[in-house]
């Protein structure tokens, strides 16, 4: 066990919210680091011998995990079973002190454990009690277990991602457990806004299921106002013309070009005035009707021309344009350097991914410290709570 | 015009909180309508004759646009010019009396118009000033225009989503208008935190591309700790197998079984016991460096079955399962109703997609007021903050 606690309070908008986090894996473990992150002080407690199962997961670097420094740099850590009496008082002291609890197990477990709600809202009221959970705290499948690709096959997604002749596909990232955290986050701050200026605390109760239909928006209203079932429409989009992947010389490209301006602007660019004057392409209507003649004529024009000289000429001209990258082209890019999308954890080698919120009030440091190794807090939060 | 105002406030953690919303489009008006659906009183400042171009999107329902009153139910709205000197005063008491601004024009365009952050921050010290734009307020690209598709492919989130011999997808949502709305409602909310309680506003900075680089952890961390460039695993996934999608004898399902527990339950529901004591097969590790075969063999053994049927059998003995869904079968659910994931505006036979944050101290009635016409509330607006 390591002896130095390896909090540090990062100067934030939450500085002096304590944060109890009962979370493990991905979904809870995210929420409580964008909680650290804006200043508030997170106490993770985990079960012993093992805690959190990410503290497996891989990939390591010089024996330190990658995955669990990402989504736990910057918590205290303390050993204690939830289930255990004998470090109930502890526990209950957490509780009654917390500004916040955070948990992700399955419905049901932390009433079991003597910690549900209704029990934790009566020893402190003014506690903000937060929940991620597969399919919510409520309705007939509360009870299911889930994992990301289970929430992304029965929350619609998939059916209308890839082309209408091939199968549908999964987003190539954990969306529903990276969703389900930043709206938990989210949720936890606005009632900590009522919590802090009326002394009055909430539940918050957030489902990754709910978190993907929460953002299939068009796909969603377009079967409600018409009763018409959405596809599978490629890379393409059903109410802007063009909007699309194309293949220029060296690579595929998205161009967009919403109105008649931009895409006045795209044919003097591709060299095709003539475009304009073409009565199949007038408005956007008029694309839309005639999308696969207006596709196949910028698929043609771009076909010769070199990606990235095209991409920025385009973006000079003010058309939305630009290369697909690989994940390596996209995290090494000046941009996002500048924007703090790659962080260090001080004293290793390791380069973790950022967040993408930035506000005044936050420091622009890169650095982060190691995630405390399971119990390294204990003693020192055990002192602070029970004496 | 619309005479009767059509702002209601909703009970909610944000009750007292004033937002002035200079957003249009997608990311900045799913922001402030969050905020609205926790509380705040949002009003909306657009730009006469047309106002925000969002108020042409279709599908319309009997005349009413079903886009706009999705992102834009529960908000005031105010016909004024930003760049008029005439509407100065108002525009000028306005941000003096909010606690939140909001704006997603490029990055420059309000500094123009002298509404920047730093002249605003000195008329209202505690104003939380928040602009969401394509690439972020700094860097080398603040400058370049971006529409979903172009922040979906230089994310690098294209790359990773697909089939290995096929080529980069786009995800069939707004992924990064959505993303970005959220972390902006999220930052803001934070930022609230600070500023009701100690008086120091600040600035907001929320990017569509950061959005989408901040939730590709394991395909970002897998390049940062080894260099391994990412690449497109179909509906696999790179550490956990089985994580699928197999073809039941009527339509696709998602299974997903991460540990020997799992494992199990999922061999004894497909009557393949045998696979427990097939070498190949044993841990985690095991099933990786056989993925093929152990594909294979429960592709074998889930053909003939009824798929709801199997699923069903999956989730009771503990397995992760779940269908691929179209839109319509996941928003119509019982599951999708109870979570209030599809609401009502009132007086109208319009039907629009919910959102995922469930606080206790927020109503549950799925009913919404319709938006409201532009300048519906410019007399009483203007009366209130210029008499």
């Amino acid at each position: 066990m390591n002896e130095t606690p390896t909090y540090q309070p990062r100067p934030g908008p939450l500085n002096g919210i304590l944060v109890l986090d009962l979370t493990h894996a991905l979904s809870g473990p995210y929420c409580t680091m964008l909680l650290g992150e804006m200043g508030a002080r997170v106490i993770k407690v985990e079960r012993p011998p093992h805690g959190d199962s990410a503290r497996a997961f891989p990939p390591f670097v010089d024996g330190e995990p990658e995955f669990y420094n990402t989504f736990n740099h910057g918590k205290q850590s303390v050993a204690a079973d939830l289930e255990s009496p004998e470090d109930r008082p502890l526990i209950e002291a957490l509780v009654r002190r917390a500004d916040v609890l955070v948990e992700n197990f399955r419905p049901g477990t932390l009433e079991k454990w003597g910690l549900g709600w209704d029990t934790v809202h009566e020893w402190n009221p003014s506690l903000v009690y937060a929940s991620i959970s597969g399919f919510g705290q409520t309705g007939p499948e509360a009870w299911e277990g889930a994992y990301d690709v289970v929430i992304q096959a029965e929350s619609g997604l998939m059916s209308v991602t890839g082309f209408a002749d091939g199968p549908p596909v999964v987003t190539g990232t954990s969306l529903a457990d990276y969703l389900s955290g930043t709206n938990a986050f989210a949720a936890i701050n606005a009632a900590l806004v009522q919590s802090r200026t009326s002394g009055v605390g909430s539940r918050v109760d957030v489902a990754m299921l709910d978190s993907l239909l929460g953002i299939l928006g068009t796909q969603v209203f377009n079967y409600l106002a018409n009763g018409v079932e959405p596809h599978r429409m490629g890379n393409g989009n059903s109410t802007i013309v063009p909007f699309d992947i194309f293949d220029a010389a060296d690579g595929p490209l998205a161009i967009c070009a919403p109105d008649e301006k931009s895409f006045g602007r795209l044919a003097g660019v591709l060299g095709q005035k003539e475009w304009l004057a073409d009565e199949r392409f007038q408005e956007l209507v008029g694309r839309i009707a005639n999308r696969d003649e207006i596709l196949a004529a910028i698929q043609k024009a771009v076909a010769d021309r070199p990606r990235d000289e095209l991409a920025k000429s385009l973006q000079e001209a003010g058309v939305p344009s630009g290369p697909v990258r690989t994940v390596p082209q996209a995290i090494d890019s000046a941009q996002s350097h500048e924007r703090n999308m790659v962080l260090e954890i001080a004293g290793t080698g390791m380069r973790i991914p950022g967040h993408a919120m930035h506000i005044s009030t936050l420091s622009d440091d890169p650095s982060r410290p190691r995630a405390a190794a399971l119990g390294a807090d204990s003693e020192a939060i055990r002192k602070e709570f029970l004496d």
